[in-house]
């Protein structure tokens, strides 16, 4: 007698299908029920089995929630929808346990008793990486990475002082959130710090529309400011660039005219 | 008329074939050559098409070889086959642009006009923090992710100052190849730090004979130091626990029981 249901927390990676993980698509299309967030892709979307209830439970203007009421009703309904012995496949962005409140689910499923199991998925920054080329660490130019948020659930700005100690240490930089405050950082880390930063933004990754700006991080900055990006957009910074090549030759190693607006090809 | 092949950087993920991403999947099924890496599972070996030509490039015991010899070997025989007009499917466990060379691959391709590909893979970090429930972030606790690698490429022991700053600024912390070092590292952290810091050690995530210890690293250092884990091991440290709970709380918050061997758990 089946009494309760499963839920799987999956990651849907950064929106192209073929970024879904075997695993990830199974969970899809054996769902009953999928919850899914605003920034799913309308091509994810497609594969949802039709038979499946499907629920929006991302954020919704004027809907008048704040975070932690919004999250608890998800919370509420995984658990309702369990109970009824439904496979519940909750569908996020990226990866789950990575700025995506996956880890809160799985602790309320935990302290019910209600069988979960997470499936990672792609990040932002992997797919970024891989689409343009920007290398994530390497041998001789980068031994760490430090993924941070523009700023943090209480509004607070990302910790500059620890920005700043990763990138001057050899480290890459990823920054999610970041449009927003791209002028704050700047500023701030000049301050600490001159010297180039070297700065990819990159925008819609994944998407025909995806774009990508790179150069000097001052040089990024005020062209972002005059030129709007589309959100989703990451930031990534770092002191070197690949494999020592000089700052001229930085910009674009893979091919990406169709997507590529630089900021600093005129220099 | 083909006279020149392509080559597609692949992230096979952690080893369990239904974490491939279905890109990734595709690009083994369409090889003409594979060229593989040791740590490449026998389930997504078990994937490589018959018809396709596999060779073993990683590390061999007593080849002789440096890791800048090996790697222009590797380069050599992708030119090679894509002058051949043949589809090169390079397998790289976790994903290619985090600690796997993927990048140089991509400058040397790009340097010599072989088109190619990058497809992101999950990382060993992804894969661990799902299966055994570990936030890499969290809304209340967690606020950044860093990942480092225990030595650099010249055998340097990690910052420890940033390491140290990374944790105690709210960061999550994940150190690769870092089990050979967890005892300096241990040391040299309680130099600069007191108070607890919540670690996990992860060893051969996705296997069957997946094993995790969790506790304060003093605590789990030692357990480690008296039972020696098994390669690959991945170690992961913060200064909070997942949002709040206290430390008694804190290990096996996803019940892994057949995995488990949890360091404190009589205490």
């Amino acid at each position: 007698m089946k009494l309760k249901g499963k839920i799987y927390i999956v990651g849907a990676g950064p929106g192209d299908s073929d970024l879904l993980t075997i695993k990830a698509h199974k969970a899809i299309l054996q769902a009953d029920v999928i919850l899914y967030d605003a920034l799913i892709s309308e091509e994810i979307k497609e594969l949802f089995p039709e038979k499946a209830e499907k629920i929006f439970v991302g954020k919704r203007a004027g809907d008048g929630l704040d975070i932690t009421e919004r999250q608890n009703r998800i919370h509420l309904l995984m658990k309702k929808k369990a109970l009824q012995g439904l496979v519940v496949t909750r569908v996020k962005s990226g990866d789950p346990m990575v700025f995506s409140r996956g880890a809160e689910e799985a602790v309320f499923l935990k302290g019910n008793n209600i069988p979960f199991e997470i499936v990672p998925g792609i990040s932002a920054f992997n797919a970024v990486s891989a689409e343009f080329g920007i290398p994530l660490t390497d041998r001789h130019g980068s031994n760490s990475l430090h993924i941070f948020s523009g700023r943090d659930v209480s509004g607070k700005l990302v910790n500059i002082k620890q920005l700043s100690d990763a990138i001057e240490n050899n480290g890459t930089a990823v920054i999610y959130m970041g449009i927003r405050v791209i002028e704050e950082i700047t500023q701030k880390l000049q301050a600490l710090k001159g010297g180039i930063i070297y700065t990819s933004v990159v925008s819609k990754s994944g998407h025909k529309d995806a774009t990508i700006v790179e150069g000097n991080l001052v040089d990024v900055t005020e062209y972002v400011k005059n030129n709007p990006v589309k959100m989703p957009a990451l930031i990534i910074m770092r002191m070197h660039s690949l494999t020592g090549e000089p700052r001229e030759n930085y910009n674009r190693y893979i091919d990406k005219s169709e997507y590529a607006m630089i900021a600093t090809e005129t220099r």
